[in-house]
């Protein structure tokens, strides 16, 4: 009964865990709508990459949404401070976050997201934000996700009148390897997505930073080549 | 001391109430960094409106931030669906929700606004919402704005490392007659705000939809003329 299928909407970064959870919301047959941000990140081969996956995925609809986060600054990620290589003290600030977070945006994405979702009458949304082999990030944490679920339900009509949304973290709780072990079992190809924070070249990662640096440890643990080109791949 | 005033960030949409809570943070001598979204609104009188009020005001900064909510449809006012004129049952729905409603607005704004605090180290955030002679919006709810909070400060860094947050208003449990007095008291011209649904022409108000009739029964219970133009102003 395709007319029946429960709608999620996933966010979609091009990276290797939404690209698991795309997979597993697919596995679970939901009707999916992607929605990926251009929110000024240095490098657009991570919008390239969520387009290929969401296709593959034969996703319901693809939404890449458009939001300027660079005028307020504030990020390695979206500013022209360096990304740090090799993980050393200056890259992390006291409370152990580092200097690749942006502010509060998990909070906007999935504000946003909760905006389409309401429009849709989709109530599952789905994010592959992990606080095993993470960065850091405070906005990956379950109390973090379990807080935004409270006000997101108290924030919109669908919510107030019943129809209760919930996020969806189903890698909260699994290491790097887990997640790898779990999106092969389903049968991704890890070929098309983009982990590196400072690609040296277009789909070639460099190997040294805090992301390619936690993916290349995932893929040795599950003992699996990765399949993408590393400018350097021997881990620190 | 000017070096040490401290930081707040207000939401200025040019209407009645967020021009209030501009002067009330001027007046508690707060540094200010107005921000003012630009979300595909029918008209942009708005936008007109508050960049009045904060030059007015003399903000530190102004922030018009553009963001396309129009792409995921949802409500009249962002829509081609009519603004519903003279409160009738088929405005509502069966919450109680008029269909003026925009899908998870505050939340969406209200997190923008956060990313943009954190990043000044701003810890106030101002926001005009009123729980009393409001339009029934589930985002103008203390519930609501509580749960946020909590929310903020488990999604950032300036959160976790114990500089809360905290989202302030001032006009929560004000009647909009409570509100334009208060505003009056710190000088406020309201001839400068702007607060109708469907605008008949620039800068005149229909004074048929919610807000228009809302605002007009404030002025009335305050004893005070409204000093902007209207098509039409009786009460129903």
């Amino acid at each position: 009964m395709e007319l029946n299928k429960k709608k999620a909407v996933v966010l979609v970064s091009g990276g290797l865990d939404s690209t698991t959870v795309l997979a597993l919301a697919k596995n679970q047959n939901y009707e999916i709508y992607a929605i990926t941000f251009d929110y000024g990140q240095r490098h657009n081969y991570e919008l390239e990459a969520a387009k290929k996956v969401c296709s593959h995925f034969e996703v319901k609809k693809h939404i890449i949404f458009k939001i300027d986060l660079r005028q307020f600054g504030g990020s390695a990620l979206t500013s022209e401070t360096p990304v740090p290589l090799d993980r050393n003290e200056s890259s992390i600030s006291s409370s152990g976050i580092p200097i690749t977070y942006v502010p509060a945006r998990n909070t906007v994405f999935m504000s946003i997201a909760l905006a389409w979702a309401e429009t849709l009458k989709a109530y599952h949304i789905f994010i592959g934000v992990n606080a095993v082999d993470y960065s850091g990030y405070p906005d990956c944490r379950p109390e973090f996700i379990e807080s935004f679920q409270k006000t997101a339900n108290l924030a919109t009509k669908e919510g107030t009148e019943k129809n209760s949304f919930t996020i969806e973290t189903p890698l909260i709780n699994l290491t790097k390897k887990e997640i790898i072990q779990k999106g092969l079992s389903l049968g991704v190809d890890y070929k098309m997505t983009t982990t590196c924070y400072s690609p040296p070249a277009p789909f070639k990662a460099c190997g040294r930073c805090d992301a390619c640096q936690l993916r290349l440890k995932g893929f040795k643990e599950a003992n699996v080549n990765d399949p993408i080109q590393y400018e350097r791949n021997n881990i620190s």
